[in-house]
């Protein structure tokens, strides 16, 4: 079968493989309908994720088709439609117990990072029966796709932790995919005031079409001035971090009211500065983690529903065995191509 | 001055009254603008609240133009134009520190019930400070006479005490006002449900243009048997009970899942049955309470954003100091007139 | 092997079975080498659990060796000392995710009531890996049984879910086992007052020795006149019910203040008054539900750790092979022989 | 009357004053009876706080009597026993109705800050109604003065914003009076391991006098390797920061487990380095903040129901119109004298 290969700095190859096989009586393996890029594949490819090593098929999102179950298996059987958590968990163990499944003592982050992930045509999924979903007929499983990391991370790790609520004022910084799945989750809580901060005009364009009230290029205007004056000076209740690097992340203690949350959704490789001297006094929180997908069936629920849309995150599509590498040349250079998500589908 | 004054049961009369004055360091008088009648004021004329006395001039919602402020009224001056929230309060008593302002030790439901109340061209409000709202400019004044009780009530009472949430199943047993100020809110949270109960098809009609996914006659439809059916039998995550009568609260308690919460917003004059030897082991909560109108800014602040709704909610307006009666009495046949929310204005 | 059977109205027997084999891959073996009576055991031998069919060894409680596992078991080998929880649960079904263990699709309380229990030379346990756990070496294994269903159910029915905190006020109805439990564990968080009500002195006798600061012999005092004066009028801040029967449930509402929380964790058989036409204005809560055994772990690190004393709950023990069916008579006139909790070991 | 006068850099000086008197209808006048010392009044010396201005009457803690009270005071009359919250407060502006009060429009922290403060004969309080706390009679008042500012500090900042719960593991990185204050709060809520860590031996002895489990010098032991080991390697549930400084909150990042809470109550005059690199995906929240002194009652009832113990607290006494300067000059150099706070009496 087809896979999309890490193979060291920058090198992203579609390459044969052997098709995965049941290793454990918890394992399913799923044929591959329909994944995509998430910004945490580039960074393997970056370098910036040693314990990913050369060799290793990307890629923790998708929808395909359960081919083969192990015996411990309850839950699935083949045939059934599934859409793959990025986030393998076997419920049981004490951080699953408490809500933590990226945590999870057997599983966590493990598609496409320590074992094969599901840019291929096959996927084995360790820990199937806690870390597949079932998939309703008649759903757009393409869009589907999404619920796979961005938009749970967006929900649960921005604007859960975030404590978004009706008639907030919310400020997201980063409009990247993963921030503009914060903004759709966040409509859903009706703030009185949503605002998006980015330096890309398309990406802000993205954001005013899902429904930010105000978008805010911060290469060409004073964020801050501009939020605190929307805010008549208090600040934002919820302020999210969606691109993982110091400076938005300073950007955003300049945004904060008294009483409010700074939501850290993006993944950081430096440490940051912490305005302690400002802030001690503030009554604020900051949160910061992995989404641990406990949102998932209740978005699919609001998907199905209607309430939540999710198709205005993918511009673009290829066919996996096709063109995968262009997929990703695509997804590395964003800003040229409008790109936010990349759906690939195989033939 | 004109007012509508309780004179024992089912006798309500447009009077000449002396304008109210300044009583207290804490009190205000207020111009009215725009009153309305409440569900409440049925109960007093229906002689169901010995609390209050004959002579009273009733009411208790209303937008008006601050006339007068006693000595310690800080926050407001004559001109301001406000809305009276329905809960007079101090905000420093004991209960109101802990956010339940409607058992103020110095306030509470007075106006209209132990004072005389806002049915009239003037009221004096006590506790003004604590106890009016701030009306910015420009925005719909009449609408915005529903945020004085009715939709903090269906907010407060059942959409927040019964933990609506994105994605929630959803039941509200009773489509007058309350109900739906309850709906209009529950909204804001993003059901993925939610279904309206009542038996007046014209309140019915007014659920599905408000928004509900689903309503039920249960006059003539079977409830409990619809709302299992398009909960896939488990029941929903939050059931309102907005009537009052023992019937419908029986009712609710067949709606509840696992897990579920009952947030009562009805007024019940009747004790009733708790079916406490089948939902002992549902793992739910049953709620209840006065509203404490802590959200008024919340929803003021929806409201002037566009978020928030409340127009649909009036469907007749009178002139109190001519036809003030008339609309007591439009109100008392609501069924017959399709009413919802009468307006009263001033001349 | 011995083992406790029911068989039909009153009739509890001391028989020999065979002993139990794996039938699951995710069952376990457990010798058991502590178990004891619940409440619940006397009402199936009352007649009142139907689902409970005649032949069934009796009891959901116990602290065993493993003595074998099926395949799927991961967590637990032959020879571990586990503590036996009272729900069997999948931890990977909807309700289990949302932490409702008690519901759990393929378990909830199933041992001793659908399938042979722990009252007995040893227990086929299934869904081990997350219904079992783990014992620390050196603890006190007999007081640690305490922790298989009663004191969690205190815990979380009672004390958690009645939200008690630092300087609350408590009354809790029914100085039980179940009753003690909310006690003791109600006392971790430091209530301001806890007023314990019973009609049975040597129970009473028992909750002072455990920490009440005061005791009411409702058999001959005013239980809602004292409590009111206890708490200057206002009622408490959180009532439990540890009974179930209607009388009770009734006194709990006249205990209760603003604010509070009437937390039921009797068992009911039949419906009570809701005497909702004074509480609807009360801002309370009123919350009722099996126990998840989700607390277990924490109150067995606290027991560990000397901040939580159990022994004082456990007033007998006896030889389950020779001296079981006297176990039961003995439990079952609780207040002629100021029984509380026996311990049944196995020789 | 005698005062303690803020006179420049490191300046405190005991001066002649007149009595304060009346200014707002809202004032009250208390005769102190017993106040004290606070970290954040050496601050004020050191030039920490510029906004504090020389002439300045330091103290913003005490017990005393109401001499006198402005017309618009209802709660209190001369004569009363009162606690002076360190906080002034309206209770009814928009950050007060939100419960900060430590933010409040009109008060805040301002005695002994911007306007003269408890370290004299007599105070004006500002915001009576709602700032002071009733005393009620055979209380021991010397004590209760520690509920000025110190154990709400602890206990709101620290103990509920860091989330500790019945079992939880606690760190507190800092034993000075407000690290202390958090000990003693803590243990409220049942901890199953509380570790204390500071660089001076006697504080550690009055922690482990306290109830703290396990006392680290960290200038002698590696804090962050006996963390781990005492908590097989997960961190602790709740870590306290109690110092202020970039070390120290540097400290606690690596104590923290996954879920866990880093609880700032520090006040820092510096940046700090976030490690947001390794922190991100921990689930976790760091909070910092102002107290509130919405806690005060609730620890009142549980002082006086002996529940809390706060005597522990003070070891030195002086009289402030005699020794007033050797009490700040005992203070300044706590570890020398053993010092945790000082009550300064007025005869």
């Amino acid at each position: 079968m087809k896979a999309l290969v890490y193979r060291g700095l920058n090198q992203i190859k579609l390459e044969d493989k052997p098709k995965p096989e049941i290793r454990d009586p918890t394992d399913a393996i799923i044929k591959i309908k329909y994944t995509t890029i998430c910004g945490s594949d580039l960074h393997i490819l970056q370098g910036h994720v040693p314990t990913c090593k050369e060799g290793i098929t990307i890629g923790h999102e998708g929808v395909g088709t359960v081919d083969a179950v192990g015996d411990g298996v309850k839950a699935f059987k083949p045939g059934d439609t599934v859409l793959i958590s990025c986030m393998s968990s076997c419920s049981s163990c004490k951080l699953c117990r408490r809500g933590m499944l990226s945590h999870c003592e057997k599983g966590g982050w493990v598609l496409g990072h320590t074992i094969d992930g599901t840019q291929a045509e096959y996927v084995r999924t360790p820990l199937a029966d806690s870390s597949l979903h079932h998939v309703p007929e008649g759903i757009d499983e393409k869009a589907l796709v999404m619920l796979s990391d961005i938009v749970p991370t967006g929900y649960e790790v921005g604007v859960l932790a975030g404590k978004v609520r009706p008639g907030s004022t919310v400020a997201i910084v980063g409009a990247g995919p993963v921030g503009l799945s914060a903004l759709l989750t966040a409509k859903l809580l009706s703030p009185s005031l949503l605002i998006m901060i980015d330096k890309d005009p398309s990406r802000l364009d993205a954001a005013k079409a899902m429904g930010a009230d105000r978008v805010i290029d911060s290469s060409k205007e004073d964020a801050e001035k501009i939020v605190m004056e929307l805010t008549n000076g208090v600040g934002c209740d919820t302020v999210m971090e969606a691109v993982g690097i110091p400076a938005t992340f300073e950007l955003c203690q300049n945004l904060v009211g008294f009483g409010s949350t700074l939501a850290n959704i993006g993944v950081h490789g430096k440490e940051a500065t912490l305005h302690i001297e400002k802030l001690w006094g503030y009554n604020m929180a900051i949160t910061m983690g992995f989404v641990n997908t406990t949102s998932t069936d209740t978005l699919m629920r609001m998907f199905q529903a209607g309430t939540l849309k999710l198709d205005s995150l993918i511009t673009h599509e290829f066919n996996l065995q096709k063109d995968g590498e262009k997929a990703y040349s695509t997804f590395g250079a964003a800003a040229e191509h409008k790109a936010l998500k990349m759906i690939m589908t195989t033939s």
